[in-house]
């Protein structure tokens, strides 16, 4: 695994990679103009299933124009991503990213500095729970592991923060123009069970308190983006318990009427999106737009 | 370093070592018995300097019974530690501990457990904020680097959880026993700036997203602890703006009067833990006993 990332790493500083990266985009005008974008240019981060899925679904779907980056660990494998690229082939990019790897964001951003040269919606929608046999969320304290720790803050928290620094200078050139918005939005799906103050069930440690660190750094980008009047806000959105392969194995306990589909709690979260403004940087949203305390 | 580790793990797991930890205690009687500890049995955890240093200083010096077991990862190194152990050879013991290394915490976990068998309090005073050339705090977004939010999320959130993990049965044995409170209590070292409703300043990511995450770890323990019905609660304390090594290159901005010594905001922290209800567990306290927000 270790030499696979070195590898990988190797191969992306190469001028073969880079070329091939600038090649994939040879069919679009050099960019560096922001306002040639009707309809903006969105970017969605863990897009292959899922919410991700879902908000590229409807970013696509719900408006007439507007470009969309779908990124993805495995593109190739991606078949509800590759089905909206049929559907959209002219709106719609899908690129490879895994946010643990940096020179993976890097590439990315220089993919996205190429052909578009601005930004104005950035949506961190992965995130991981659990996964068999690796990461299972916690019954008890006495299922605390470091590895199980580390890895959460690796993904849930580090990962969309590294991607937000990457793409700052892309939301900054981007704002709100081409958008019904004043600002770019930076939307980072957390989750009501990194709430701290609203903790009153224990366990799922890793999750929670990776959610916790993500909603921390949230905050922290957002007092420096308004301390130096970028267009940009940062907000955090709860979506709710959706069903997805990541809450299907926790469905069981979900009150009749809570379980959302992808459908409902997109909507809702886009609409919040939408209509974002400057006064609502730094907050935790829910998907019925209700504030949720830290 | 990684031999080094994968070496002292290889220590450790011989008979040797195991007999040797052993021997350290061999003057003590088998214990098993919480009660025979008349003043209680009190760990702190990161006991070299600063505030976990006076932290010990104040529990040997400002009672007339009790023992206090002080771990860091160098004792031979601890001056501070060794002038207290020869003022009071009985009464405290320093003992090894990496709590990076979970072996590291299962050995120190096991010596406590052969001498005392129990524990009342414990103390995680370790923190990291910054070491030159390996991590600094964070004045922008751009400065923000992999390494270091994993680094702080490790020595400051994961360690900590895993030191409770581990002390737990200790802590149910203990409970209040011996000491004037009816519980045990796990004293997590925070701080203001962890709050994600007080970051005004924004920066210092790292630092700032590790504490909230201990903050969450915490909130989350005390519930288990509080649904078990174990006679321990877990509290979080805000030391406020210390004079120690920690805080030294960043006093400049303290206003005056605002920069307390170790020995007041020690005073104050004892104050509170020793006054320590169950109704405090789950709560986050600033020196002068003000709940702060999360």
């Amino acid at each position: 695994m270790k030499l696979l990332l070195l590898n990988y790493r190797a191969f992306l500083s190469t001028p073969v990679a880079l070329t091939s990266v600038r090649r994939a985009f040879s069919a679009a005008a050099a960019p560096f103009s922001a306002s040639k974008w009707e309809g903006g240019v969105a970017m969605v981060q863990g897009a292959s299933r899922g919410i991700g899925l879902e908000f590229v679904k409807q970013l696509l779907e719900k408006n007439e124009k507007g470009h969309v980056i779908a990124t993805c660990r495995n593109p190739n494998g991606a078949m509800g991503l590759l089905d909206l690229k049929n559907k959209f082939p002219e709106r719609l990019d899908i690129l490879q990213l895994d946010l643990t790897i940096e020179s993976s964001i890097e590439a990315t951003t220089m993919s996205i500095r190429e052909k578009y040269g601005s930004l104005n919606l950035l949506i961190n929608a992965s995130g991981i729970l659990s996964i068999p046999n690796v990461l299972q969320p916690e019954t008890t304290l006495n299922k605390v592991e470091k590895s199980s720790l580390m890895l959460a803050y690796e993904v849930n928290a580090v990962g969309p923060i590294l991607i937000i620094r990457h793409m700052w200078p892309l939301l900054k050139a981007g704002g709100g123009s081409g958008t019904q918005r004043d600002v770019a939005v930076v939307a980072n799906l957390s989750a009501r069970v990194g709430s701290i103050g609203d903790n009153r069930l224990g366990g799922w440690h890793s999750y929670r308190s990776s959610k916790a660190a993500l909603n921390q750094l949230t905050k922290t980008v957002s007092v420096e983006f308004a301390r130096k009047k970028d267009p940009i806000i940062c907000i955090l959105l709860h979506p709710g318990t959706v069903d997805t392969d990541l809450s299907r194995p926790f469905q069981r306990n979900v009150p009749e009427g809570k379980l959302f589909t992808k459908e409902f709690s997109v909507q809702k979260l886009l609409n919040i999106i939408n209509n974002a403004k400057s006064h609502d940087n730094g907050k935790f949203f829910a998907w019925d737009g209700q504030e949720i305390p830290w």
